[in-house]
């Protein structure tokens, strides 16, 4: 079955074209390459700019990036359906063969506990949640209208960064404000980058061939933004991220957990406005603001190696309060069978993986635990999500 | 030695009077009973009111309260002077008797890495510090001026909260923020209540007849106020309170941690400013304001007792905080072999003690860890701080 992923961002849509045979259950984990097939992939970029481009990839061939003009969302979709069915670089004759289109939504508010069939009840939902995620619904409803429009007969599925961890119990998700903040304004930790965090969590289990009802495991999402996740019997106990994702570890530009007096002191030392010091918090800060050198780790290295004592520190920083968020979630679940690593620094760092193991090592001993890398595939998880109820729908 | 101990607030003097004969060193963990004798101890309250009284109570005799005028800290401390000295409720002859008297302050800023002689020099450091704790600094300013004018010859000392966690390293009391924020105004984790956290830790490293220098510690205090220290070595290696008191744990009327960003979006929905926000976070929440009950954790229990449903959850996110901050510094220190409750909350209620054993039992176990009620006393360590330096200066 076609499953045709969209990530659409607010100037543009990231795609993959999956063949699923299989989902989930049991199959799952076993799931094999061949019943998993990613097709194509690509992205278009600059919507609404002069400079609007088009770069795709026919798995197993090379890139080709050209120059198309999209002056919105709907003909950035267009531009994709057409090159999936081209003759030249397509993979599939008709788009008509697509059989669904899964959409990663960022926030899904307390409504959506897991991936769900797009319907215009579901679309109101998403577009309540604009207030809560203004940097990211908006474009998703972009991307979801414009599939409506251009495959108006094809189903559609909301894959929901927040659902997988609706399952949070209240003493993890409610903050230490008057009750009130959270009836009146739905104030409470949401928690991000799910997706991800299911999917490595599936990983593991099969890794670890054991069911994943019966472990407890810690998986770290250290990409450009970070998160860390509590999952106990394969739900989403805790995780880092908060109310934004600004909160949890320190980021690539973000500052993660602070003394929420911080906010207002400087705002009134620097008479910053709410914007100012959100753009400060979220923008400027995190390795990029401690470094002074850049928000990303690999620049961070190179200058720590060149002996460069801020970004050392900066990396310090980084790296304490990951493993203060792993200790915190081996107390929440009193254990861990398996702590992962996952997306571009954790993978990509292999003695990330041996400091926490030296460096906590009598956590991991004394639990018995393992530490993994375990590749992330968002996309993938979407599509099977997707998937999953399309083949019930039928 | 005697030594008077003072902890001044915006309208009230609490004060003890010990007779010191051992301090520090060695024989700290050995003193016995006869080595540090509390004589008297009292309150002056509500001064500059039409209502100002004193209580006083000498030590093993009944508490007596009386009216007295008392129109501000200097007639405070006269007043102070005066009970302490007199025939029928006094414990020593003459004032001067009072070897040297122990100031609580709440802020040293980076300058004071421990207890020290006040000096002209150091005065003006609490008075810029005055900034970073506008609620606790001024009225130690207020009761020191007032000893020296009441007792210009008597040396006097300053025991800050902040003092003890002064050992932090970098990672540990940076934040995630510009380095230029921490530069330009001192934004970085201080920490408080540190000297219950010294006291306690000294205790327990009787308790357990180990050299401090050879454990890892957790302290909490649990009282009105509540922060959590990882003691290593002797040492503190990182406390939950932060830039401020605000951070770290749900407390009676504090939020504790909290994503950031719900500050600048609180503001912004019900059109807050700086000094209004403040006050919700630091007097609204907590406790308080999640259970709507109460910020005392008896009331707390007691409606729970009863089948309030919101106390419940308000007391389980706050239960639930401890543990996790328990967890991170387990995770810090690579291990613990004792972790310790104190203060109000932590003394009084032997479950917590049971729940933490019971619900972190695989850390606690692997760990090899007791779990001990050690009571505090801020005063008798301010009075061992100021012995130290007195005898010193000597």
């Amino acid at each position: 079955m076609l499953i045709l992923v969209i990530n659409s961002g607010s100037s543009s849509i990231k795609y993959q074209l999956f063949d699923i045979l299989n989902g989930k259950d049991k199959s799952e984990n076993k799931a094999s390459k061949e019943d998993r097939k990613l097709l194509c992939k690509g992205l278009v970029e600059r919507i609404g700019s002069e400079k609007s481009s088009l770069s795709h990839q026919k798995e197993g061939a090379e890139k080709i990036k050209k120059i198309v003009s999209v002056a919105n969302h709907k003909e950035g979709i267009k531009v994709i359906l057409d090159v999936i069915a081209s003759l030249d670089n397509g993979v599939i004759k008709n788009i008509s063969e697509i059989a669904a289109i899964g959409h990663r939504v960022v926030h899904g508010g307390e409504e959506f506990k897991s991936s769900t069939p797009i319907t215009a009840e579901v679309l109101k939902y998403i577009e309540k949640y604009c207030e809560l995620a203004p940097l990211h619904n908006p474009p998703a409803l972009l991307g979801i209208k414009a599939c409506k429009a251009v495959m108006p007969e094809t189903p559609q599925v909301a894959v929901f960064d927040t659902a997988f961890h609706a399952t949070m119990p209240a003493h993890a998700y409610l903050y230490g404000l008057p009750y009130q903040q959270y009836k009146t304004y739905k104030i409470r930790r949401y928690g991000f980058h799910g997706t991800s965090h299911k999917y490595v969590a599936i990983k593991a289990a099969n890794i670890l061939d054991k069911p994943i009802e019966k472990l407890k495991l810690i998986t770290c999402h250290l990409g450009n933004g970070c998160s860390i996740t509590a999952v106990e019997n394969g739900k989403s106990v805790d995780t880092s991220m908060g109310f934004t994702p600004l909160e949890g570890l320190v980021m690539g530009t973000r500052t993660g957990d602070m003394d929420p007096a911080i906010v207002f002191y400087l705002m009134k030392k620097e008479n910053l406005d709410v914007d100012q010091i959100s753009e400060l918090l979220n923008k400027k800060s995190g390795l990029l603001g401690l470094s002074g050198v850049s928000n990303d780790v690999r620049d961070i290295l190179r200058e720590m190696e060149a002996g460069n004592e801020r970004a050392k520190v900066a990396f310090e920083v980084f790296f304490y309060r990951i493993k203060k968020y792993i200790g915190a979630y081996i107390a929440a679940m009193n254990g861990v069978d398996a702590i992962i690593l996952t997306a571009g620094i954790g993978e990509n760092n292999a003695w990330i993986k041996e400091r926490i193991c030296k460096e906590m090592s009598s956590l991991i001993k004394g639990c018995s635990a393992k530490v993994l890398v375990v590749p992330t595939n968002e996309e993938l998880m979407i599509a099977v999500d997707t998937f999953e109820i399309v083949k019930d729908l039928k």
